[in-house]
Order: C-alpha cells, then structure tokens, then sequence
C-alpha cells in the first residue's frame, strides 16, 4: 500500500470563530493555498468545499490549476453549512424550498466533480441536527433525510459518483443526525452499494469510538469506508489539531486497520490551524502519518497480527514501547 | 397507555464498587426485596439477574414467590459478567470454552424465563469489549459476537423468546462492542425479527444520544425497541441515580415518544443507589416517571405534536414553564 | 432579596460560528436590542462588550440611551478576544506590546464604565490560555498573567471599580488560564479586596462543577463571589443554551445559595441564542429564573436548610416532585 | 534528578468492580506483591494502603519486610474509603464520631509512618463528596473538612511529616471536595507548609487539566507538589490504565516540569490492572517513563526550553516527530 494524502484546502486559509469572526490570520489566495498543497511530499488530491472553493461557474478553472499542479480532485464537499438558508437545516429544512436546494447543491457538485476527473462527494450536512431537547419532530426530520439524500444517492449513481456520508456527533449543531459510525452505515446501507461513510478520525474521538475498531465495523456490515479524514483532539471536542499531538498508538491502529481491510482511499487533512501556520501543520501531519506508516512496514503486518491476536495489553504496551517510541 | 412498571430486584439490594467490595448496606433477603418491590405502586413485572436472582435451579421456587406477589417476570437478564470467568469476555472470549459457556448460560435462562411465562430475554454482554487501543482483533471479535449471539438467538427462536441486547459505551471495560443504539441495532436486524434493542436510559446519555430520537430510529429501522431501563446521570458516567434528579424535559420527551410508537414493553427501573434507601430510590423514580406521565395526559399528545412541528426552541421553554415547572 | 437582572447586550443580535460567519441571523441596531432588552420585565441592568458594544468615544451616547431606557450598565466586559490582534493571547501573548494594549484597554473600560455610573468590570481573557502540550511555557505565561491583571486591578483600585474573573475551561482555546473557581479565586485572593470572580454557570458545568458548591467555595474563601452569568447546556461544551432548557434542580439550588450566602450582584443573561429569536430566549430564561425564585420564596429557605441537613438524596427527590414539577 | 520510582502495592494484588465483586484474579499474599515490587528496576519504594496493606498492629512486620527487600515506605495511604463506616463520608461524615475515626485513622497512620522512617501520608479523602444536586449543605461539609484535615495536620506537624492530598474530581462520590488542583491548594495553603497536594496524572487527566501546568501552579503558589501518582485513561474516567497506553507528549511534558521546578519527590504508580497481569503493568509503565526520561536526558532541558519559548505548536509537532517517535 502506498497510502494517497490529500488536503481540504481550506486548511491552508484563514480561520475564524465565534468571538473573532474576522479570522486570526490574513487570508491567502487560492492559487497560493494550492501551491503550498502540491509542495507538500506525498499529496496526490485536494478536496474542495463548495461555495468556498468551487462553484459550477469555477470549475474549469480550478481543474486547470489542479492539472497545472498534478494535483487530483479527491473529492467535492458540497455546501450545506457556511451560508445563512442553511443555518436551521439542509436536508432536514423544514421549508421544503431548502431541502430542494440541499439536493441540488449536491447534484451541482455532483456534475462538478465529474467534470474534473474525479467520483467522490464527500457530504457533511452539519447543519442537519437539532440543539434542544422537546424542539423537533425526530420521525419526520429522518423521514426528510432518507428522502432528500436518496435523491442525492439516486443522481449520483447515474454519474458512477460515490457518496461518502461524514458523521460528527455535534457542532454546529448540539445533536447531528449523522451522529456517529453505525447510524450513518444504516443509512448508507438504506441507500445503495455507491453510499458509504467518511470516518473523520476527529469526530470518531469526540463519539468515544475507537476509529481501528469502526473501520472494521464498516468492513464487516457492508465494505462501507469510502474515505477518511485526519485531525488530532483531546476526545472533548473537535479541536481539529496537528495530527499526533495528542494520540500515538491509536494512529498506528488505524494505519494497520486501513492496510488489514484493504482500504484504497485517500488520506485526507481535516484540520483547523486557528492560529498555527496551516502549510506547517498540513505537512508535519502528513509527515507523522509517514512516520508511523515506515515503522508499520518495517515492524510487518504479521507482527501486528500476533500482538493483537495475545489480547494482552502488557504485551501491547511493550511493543508501544519497542516499535513507536523513540529509543 | 397505562405503563406498567419493573424493576431490577437487585436496585433493592446491597451495593458494591471497588474501593468498598464489601457493600455500602447491609444485605436484604431475596424475599423482603420481592415484597419491597410488590408494594410500590404501579410495578408489576421484576427483571431477575441470573446467579444472583435466578439459576435453572431456583426457577420454580421464585416463580412461586413472584405469583404469589401477583408479579410477573418482565426478563431475565442472564449473567455474563459476575463472574471470575467471564472477566475477559464472555460470548467474545478468546477462550472458545467460554464462549460456548456464555450461549449457554443464555439458553438456560430462555428456559427459565420460559418456564416463569415470560418471554423476553434481556442480554447485557458487559465483559465484550476491551480496555486498550491495540489490544485485540476487533474483526475477530465481531465474528466471535455474531455468531455466539447467533446461536442463542436461534435457540430463542424455537422458544418465542425474545432477546433485547442492552447496549453500554463503556463499563466495565473501557470500550464496550455493544455500545451505542445504532451499532446494536445493526445486530439486532442481522439476527432476527424477534432480536431488538433495550435503551437503558443512563447509557444512552453517557454515549451523548439523545433518548427520544434513539427510539424514533428503533422505529424507523426494523420496530426494535424491545425494552426500556431507567435511572438518570450527570452525562458523563454511568451514576445509575433516582430518575429525574439531573433531567426533566428529556425524561418527558422520551414518554411522549414512548407513546407516539407505541412502545408497550416494560418501564423498568436499573439503578445503583450505592449508599440510598433502595426502596425510596426506587419507588420515587417511578413516582417522577408516573407525574410526568399524567402531565403529558393532561397536556395531550396534539400539544405535544403542534410544539415539535414548530422547531422553535423559545416555544419549548414556555412549554416547559408552562406545563413541566411548577407555578 | 429582589434579584437584579442583566442582559449582555449581544445575546440579542446576530450569531455566528466558524463555519457560518456571516451569522445565523439579521443583525440588529443597538438601539432595538436596547430597547428590547428594557422591555423585559425584570431588567435593569445591560452588560456591554469593549468593541463591539462600547469604546470610549460612545461612553456619552451609550449612558444617554441607557438612562433614557431606565437602565444601569451592569458591568463593561473589554474587548480581549475578537480582534486579530488578541489572537494569540492578550494578558498572556508573548508580545510585550500586546500585553500593554490589554491593560489599556481594561483601564479605559474601567473609565468608561465609571463615567457610566457604573462600578464593574468583568474580565475575560478568553484568548489566554494554550492549545497544545509542549506549547507554552506556564510559569512564563503565569507571570505575566500575575503582573498585567494585577496592573489592571491596580488602576481599578484608584477608581472603586471592582474586577470580576470570568473563567472558563476552554474555547476559544483548548486550555484557557482562567479555566475553573478555584484557579481563578488563587489569583483573585492575591489581587486585592476589590478582585473576585464571576461564575457562569455553563462554564462551570463544563468544568464538572456544581455551581452552588462553586458559590460557598468562594463564600468562604474570601467572599468573592462578584457577578453571575446565566444560561444551560449539556455540561459538554458551552451551548449557551436558554436557562432551564436542560438542568433544573443545579439552578434551584443556585438561587438558593446566592440568597444564603447573601449575594446582591446581578443575576445577568450570557447567552449565544443562534438560531432563535434572542429577545424571545433571554425572555425565556429570566421567566424560568422568576419562577424559580417564586418557588424558593414559597418553600422558604428553612425548608431548604431541612431538606440539605438531612443529606438523604430520596428526600431531595420527593422535594423535586413536590415543590419543582408541576402535578 | 534520578527518579525515583514507587509502587502502590495493591496494584500488584487482585482487583474488583461493582459487576464481579469477587476480583478478576487470584488473590497474591503480601510478600510475593513484595517481592514482585522489589524485581523491578528503579523501584526504590512502596506505598502502602491502611487496612488493605497495613495497620498499627502490622508496622513492625511490614516494615522488617520492606527493609530486607531494601525498600523504603513512600508514603501511606490511610484507609477513609474501603469500610462500610466510612460509605457517607470521613472527613465530612454528618456523624461527628466517624469523623473522629477519620483524624484519628490518619493520626494512627502518622505514626506507623514515622516508625518506619517515612515521612509522607497522602490522604485521599475517596468518600468525602456527594452525589445529587440539592443533597448536602456545601458550606457545612467544608467547615467540617478544613476542621477535620486541619486537626491532621497539626498532629503530623508535631510527627515532622507531610501531608499531601490527593484530589480526584468523582469517584466513588460523584462529587469529590478535593476535585481539582486549585481547590486542593486552596486546602493545603491553609494549613500550613507541611500540607501539600499529590497530582494523580489520571484524576488530572479527568478534571481536564494539563499535568504540567498543574505542576507549574503548585509551584508559582506555593512550592507544594508534594506527590506524584502515574497512570494512564481515556480522559473521561479513571481508567488506571498502563502509563503511555494513549498519552504521550503530556507525559514527556510532566517530565519536563517535574525537573524544572525541581521537584524531588517520588514518581508513584498507581494502577488499577483489572484483567492485565499487575507486575507487567507496572513494570512497563516504569519502563515506559525511564524510556521518556532517557530522551529527555539526551536532548536537553535547554533543548525543551527553546521549544516552549517558540509557542509554536508546528515546532511542537515537529519536535514530537524528531524526539519522541521512532525512526
């Protein structure tokens, strides 16, 4: 395996929060964010977010700068999030005018990731959730959801497009609807064999799971891992860092799972450098990744398979100790 | 619909953790707990652990006391966790001894519970799971899972039984493989129309579900909620507490939902009142769940209906002073 | 005691987040919010924001619409967060500069809200803290942290204007400085008579802590409980959600410490209303508050000293049922 | 600074939960745990728990074991947490004769100490908290505890031995009074020099503090880190796992601290190994911590002064990569 990094471009931008919504660094151009995406060893594909990144109206143009740069278009994040019709839901609007728009913003990105090559979307409706308890009707809001992203999964399929869900347990919203690994797997079965789920290993922490043992999850209910975006956290939020600034061992988890379970997608940088350099903390994220990969090849697949196979956690601690720390 | 209330019968018992093992009270006979539990208002059924509460050879001499209370047997809860053998796992044990220990001790409580009248099952695998990342084989396990719960859910089968699998994040290993509604509820569906999911209200906070959308997915996804446990926390742990001394709105919301989906299994009581009056905690917590359930009679299910279509958070609180607090 | 309400002035406009930055709403002119602010009853008192808000050349125009709307400036909170240059730290960045420009800003708060008839400041130096290990160099920061407060407390001294420390855990940064009572009563002690602290009570729940606790710990150590912030989440993250969405008996027993221990600060609205109507959400809350506090005026406190001499968790919750939730 | 290493003697023992009373293993007698304890490399002390390990009538022959095995007392943990006596409390207990058992356990404690040539008691009062909101009077119970601690420190003032209090935010109350770092400091600030505070790295962990910005607070106030426990979790619950199982550049950082405020103390582990083989566990985690010690030896305190004074987490990361992670 010869693992594919890819970047959410606008990692390399500006960010901002709720208190300082003017951003905490200077905004570069996009031609600049790209440029600093191809010098970065390693990365083969850049996802785009709509709106922010690409519209129907750009994208011949954004393909000649990636085709310029030998860069791929990993996949299309379509817009469901950064623009106020969105703030109360996409799929899940209760003004059916919105749902509407929800789907063909996808179908839109749909044609647009086609267009440059590529057959992945990767659909985050973070705005599809609820922040109250007694503040909505839960039947009637996923009865929405399965019917407006059918729609989606229909389209889709007619343009050989994949449709990878990404599920987060809240922000911006206090509760999403695609919460976590097996209820977005429910509906991605529900949806058809070109659905399927993106485990951000961020948003995984945040649901308490162990990212190594939901990439198996979704081997084993349906072959369902169609992408995977990386970031580091302290499990409380989703604090979007450097990955490896926080976990060690459970990244090498995931390194040998993705290789065990014959995962082919990209590797992708989901990160949110507030105040970090986002060029330095993209590249030190991929070169850690690299890192832990050079020891998973040199330790071998088979002396992973016998450390798990002890069920022995001193067993593991010690080969934490001999194969992943510093001598 | 007149819920009809259980409870755990070791709730009224002597309680333990692990800096004091030998018990915060003093232990009560089995037969003053049955008559504890008999002369709360509103209980009919009591849910029996095995080996504390129930072996294949004490079947008949607590069906004769559990009659003459006028109880009824709610489930039984087979033990999968008690004991020194079933510390590393018990349908998931790498000891393949184990694990065909663990079908069967689920096959003599299908006959118990049989032979009691009752006809549910109520599986809490608490040992499956594990403690460290890198520590097991997570597709192994689940093979192990499948197949050990497959076996017992055939022979349920035969018995008109049903088997609810109670689902825990955490607890008493670090990370449980039943762990979340969604995950169970893949489970349930791959082994059976008559295999479903019990919410045991506590775990579902700690994993950050919100109640009432978890049984609105059970209903949307196969009709699977078999089984309800009750106790109230602080979100972050399981503290099995008098429900209703953390939560209000949410414990409101779940009834009305209970109602809307025509729930009509039990409205069992789990709890740990490690150092309270087990009796007093546990006659309260249906006392609050029993208040609640005639505000929402008064209220009516159309207030309830015309509130959630509003998806208006500021019509929630009124609704909340108006009809929960009192004036 | 009649408590005094207050409002932070921006719970009543617009909202936004880091994925929505334009905001979830239309923003409003100040003087609506003002005089929607001065129309709910119980209002006296508005919180004003450095920046946004106030800065020394409106000092005239503000009080004028103030007095005008009958209402006190509660306190000024200075700008030490949403400006690019606050980025990196304020009281703690490591550019002596910037250090400088956050005394003077507090120092000409402390003028504004002087020539304001006002006698409070609360800070919060939200962009104080770190969000990595191995990032920062916590005697250094402390230091400093020590020595710019205690210049600011210095000049509020010549003026009588008292400093209230808002802490919180964490956001904007993964660690903040001032991050929970304790912490942030140290400094206070060592800052003077005329330093305390402000609790807002969706921090402290996401501290884990219990606010009435956090009130006698500052009771007794000093007296320093200055100002309180009001508003509920899921004790995971700071929703800002309305008071009373979620929790019920913490604010019972809030209401009830604040009169025992004879606090006569503001009973002020911190809120972040995103998607719901801010004038309706504030409303909401100092409502639920009223009729809490009617309650706790019907019980009486000897009541409430009864219910807590006995330490007996199955009384507190009859007390529940009886006094809190409607039958 | 050579560390030096101690071990909780339990740790090596059997162990219990709330489900499986009875242990996950076969009980070890004393002077095998001994023996163990005394086979690891660096291991130089033990602690010992009243009750479980020792009592007045057993100092002289543990301490004839420890000598022959050349190994010093570390310190004792007095017993206010494993006896149904103290189930509601020791230091705050509502009964003024369990208080009383609680100094007076402590003063026994003092003096078996001394007679063994130690000179540290950690008191970790496990049982003084409460469970429910609306369940205790807070300024009463901390009345009672700065009188109780306070009449302990004065008899161990006159013994020439330290005290350090050891906080844990919950467990088994699900409040603690000694909760967090600050709050204990506030306590032992109290009560004079000789009265200090054991960060326990996983109770740290669970208040979400940074360990070594703690360790830098009880310096700045007061040089009073007087005790140190390891262990290792998940950040949501005291999981008392092997050390280095998920965290690492937070332990280099404790390192770090720990040599730069000098402190002199022991590095004490202390684990709960349920299922794990206790020895290895600990024998690991010792291992694991010298291993970390050994980098931080080659590269240098000027080498880590230089990283912290940047407050740039890419050169963090880059520093984890180089330093701390295998080639």
């Amino acid at each position: 395996m010869n693992n594919q990094y890819a970047v959410i471009l606008g990692n390399l931008g500006n960010t901002c929060d709720r208190f300082l919504s003017t951003g905490y660094k200077d905004t570069l151009d996009k031609t600049q964010m790209l440029e600093q995406a191809a010098s970065i060893e390693g990365v083969g594909g850049i996802e785009l977010v709509g709106t922010w990144d690409i519209t129907p109206q750009t994208v011949e143009s954004m393909q000649a700068q990636l085709s310029k740069l030998n860069l791929k278009c990993a996949s299309i994040i379509p817009d469901h999030f950064s623009q106020k019709h969105w703030g109360r839901g996409a799929f899940v609007s209760k003004d059916s005018g919105i749902r509407k728009l929800a789907v063909e913003e996808t179908c839109n990105m749909i044609d647009a990731v086609t267009a440059m090559g590529g057959d992945l979307i990767n659909l985050w409706p973070g705005q599809d959730g609820y922040d109250y308890p007694l503040s909505t009707d839960y039947i009637q809001d996923r009865n929405w959801l399965m019917e407006t992203l059918g729609e989606c999964a229909n389209y889709a399929k007619t343009k050989n497009v994949r449709l990878s869900l990404e599920f987060k347990p809240k922000e911006p919203r206090n509760h999403s609807y695609l919460a976590r690994t097996a209820d977005t797997l429910l509906i991605a079965n529900a949806l058809g064999d070109h659905v399927g789920v993106t485990i951000d290993t961020g948003h995984a922490f945040v649901a308490y799971e162990n990212v190594g043992e939901s990439i198996c999850l979704l081997k084993q209910f349906g072959d369902k891992l169609f992408h995977m975006h990386f970031n580091d956290n302290y499990t409380h939020w989703d604090d979007d860092m450097i990955v490896g600034s926080i976990h060690l061992p459970e990244y090498f988890e995931i390194l040998y799972w993705l290789q065990k379970t014959g995962y082919e997608g990209w590797i992708s940088m989901d990160q949110y450098p507030y105040r970090e350099d986002g060029y330095g903390a993209i590249r030190s994220s991929i070169q850690f990744l690299q890192q832990l990969d050079s020891i998973l090849k040199r330790v071998g697949m088979d002396e992973g398979d016998r450390l798990l196979a002890k069920r022995d956690p001193v067993a593991t601690s010690t080969f934490i100790r001999q194969h992943l720390i510093a001598h």
